[in-house]
């Protein structure tokens, strides 16, 4: 039996942290996969030396993990193609804008055999449809392509913090592998095959959390704010019982579902960028110029593309959560109406 | 049509939140219900003034929820024969051990074509079995028994800060009657079938937010705690439907379920106690003198009861968060077991 070669593609904060696991997890099962993982990292200059070069000296990524050791089989790799040649497994870990730019690079070095998982936050929606990047991905290299989407903060997972995650996948047999190359002692995952409510749950869960940070700004309690994510994760599931026939409930019993929306309505850029929103009434991109220097907020985007989506189809009354944090937001509606028109 | 005439058995914090509602929306609705609303309070002296005439007077309970306003037609009745006489509709809300001596008193005056609502909070969970207080109301007094729990910290409610409940009823037709009782626009209500799941999700929660509270006493960051309270949620699940093959999933995605779990592992006195139990290793009966005023904390008793009742069954193993919860408190478990054997 020839072995599973792994192959990374990013390598930020989240990329990191699945980099150490991962690089563990494959000296764990050495009868499964090839020792060496290739790790595309996308080279910039760091303090005055290339990334690539001190990640593999330093066995860490000095700029986006700072103090997490890696095991000395993950290589990091600046040439996408050498970083994946020959690969069987490619775990996608970058940020989605750059998506499209790396399947069109792979797509005719990528064996048709090699099957993919997607950790990528978020989805594409415009009015005229919804599109998982699993899926686009799976389009673009024509391979299988699972999910996995959870309640994990790079740096909590990465001080390894118990906590667990969901794999979604069509595959049951990738399942499982994708198993073995994830779960830890303190990374528990569960494998289910509802990749698309994996996927809906990660990008959806952020347009929840500004209503959250809304109702934190107001200073209204924990009674409300439990009521907000709660019909946040009402409406999160009839958008893809709606859109997507096959979501499952019990994927919101997952890790994916609540547990992360629960973590994200807590902590989390969305909701305290929604709450500093509510209290100064400064525009987003202030905000954002402010507190993020410079970086889009997801769960605000994702809320405008909602809104697009649902209006291209008469559609916005039945959402009236996502719809009320996109008209706070961008059509100036009262702070008020987060619980008002709920 | 003979109107409805109510009466409210309980006047402690939650007791007075809710006699303001129902004393509000029976004259609303002066079509179904009498405008008299009867409120039974234990009598004592309060400030060298009886309490019954002081809430008579000043339209308000200087006790247990001073500053909020009853409107007038809620009468404080310290003689419990005499606030129930000639009721139709009984809301109890009342602390759990004075359930049955309240009800032996009633039974022989009570009409039998009553209907009542238990927000009572807590179950009776003994080695022989569980018994869920509308039961046993229902069994005391011959009649249908609903019941209420939601994500509603009494004084929240009180100011009406926008919050939802859950009211679970046999009776479609009792449950719509109760809708009118308590929705308001600040007082969400969902009503359904499922009377078993909201009771007992309002007692189990509390074995969770322990767990929670741990968690935080040993500072282990967000994931953790989101993984905690899925996994406890999804014990209580289960314990429903081993326990009572009735109750549905869909319970849990209820204000009573989720929303609940939510608001008492973040704020709320279990999770509280148990986070000051994970830092100073106290006993919990020196955290209850120093925080609670001597008060019993309701977690840590329910997750003695259910190991109990687990292990009459042999199936201690089968929930495993609920009983390292037990062995931490009560067995003097390793703190860190919270998460290494659950």
């Amino acid at each position: 039996m020839t072995k599973e070669r792994v192959c990374i593609i990013g390598s930020g904060n989240w990329g990191s942290a699945v980099g150490k696991i991962v690089g563990e997890n494959v000296l764990k099962h050495k009868d499964i996969f090839e020792a060496e993982v290739r790790q595309w990292v996308f080279e910039e200059n760091y303090k005055g030396e290339k990334l690539t070069e001190m990640i593999n000296r330093e066995r860490e990524n000095p700029k986006y993990l700072p103090g997490i050791k890696f095991t000395p089989n993950i290589k990091a790799v600046p040439d996408l193609i050498e970083a994946s040649r020959d690969a069987t497994v490619v775990v996608f870990v970058l940020p989605h804008q750059f998506v499209r730019g790396v399947c069109e690079k792979m797509k005719d070095h990528i064996s048709p055999k090699a099957k993919a998982i997607s950790l990528i936050k978020g989805l594409e929606i415009k009015p005229e449809g919804v599109t998982l990047f699993s899926e686009e991905i799976s389009r673009k290299l024509g391979i299988n392509v699972a999910a996995l989407s959870g309640a994990n903060i790079a740096d909590e997972v990465a001080k390894e913090r118990f906590c667990e995650t969901t794999i979604g996948s069509r595959s049951e047999q990738d399942g499982q592998l994708f198993f073995k190359l994830f779960n830890t002692d303190y990374f528990k995952v569960n494998v289910i095959r509802d990749y698309v409510g994996v996927e809906l749950c990660g990008a959806l869960k952020n347009v929840v959390a500004v209503g959250a940070g809304i109702s934190d700004g107001l200073g209204y309690g924990s009674n409300t704010k439990a009521a907000i994510i709660r019909l946040g994760l009402m409406e999160m599931r009839k958008f893809g019982q709606t859109f997507f026939g096959t979501v499952e409930d019990t994927t919101f019993f997952e890790s994916c579902g609540i547990a992360d929306l629960i973590t994200t309505c807590s902590g989390g850029r969305n909701r305290k960028v929604a709450e500093a929103f509510a209290k100064t009434r400064k525009p987003i991109d202030i905000l954002e110029q402010e507190m993020l220097n410079g970086q889009k907020l997801q769960g605000t985007l994702t809320a405008q593309e909602v809104h697009q989506f649902l209006t291209a189809r008469q559609m916005t009354r039945e959402f009236p959560l996502f719809e009320t944090v996109y008209r706070i937001i961008y059509e100036n509606a009262p702070l008020e109406s987060i619980v008002r028109d709920i």
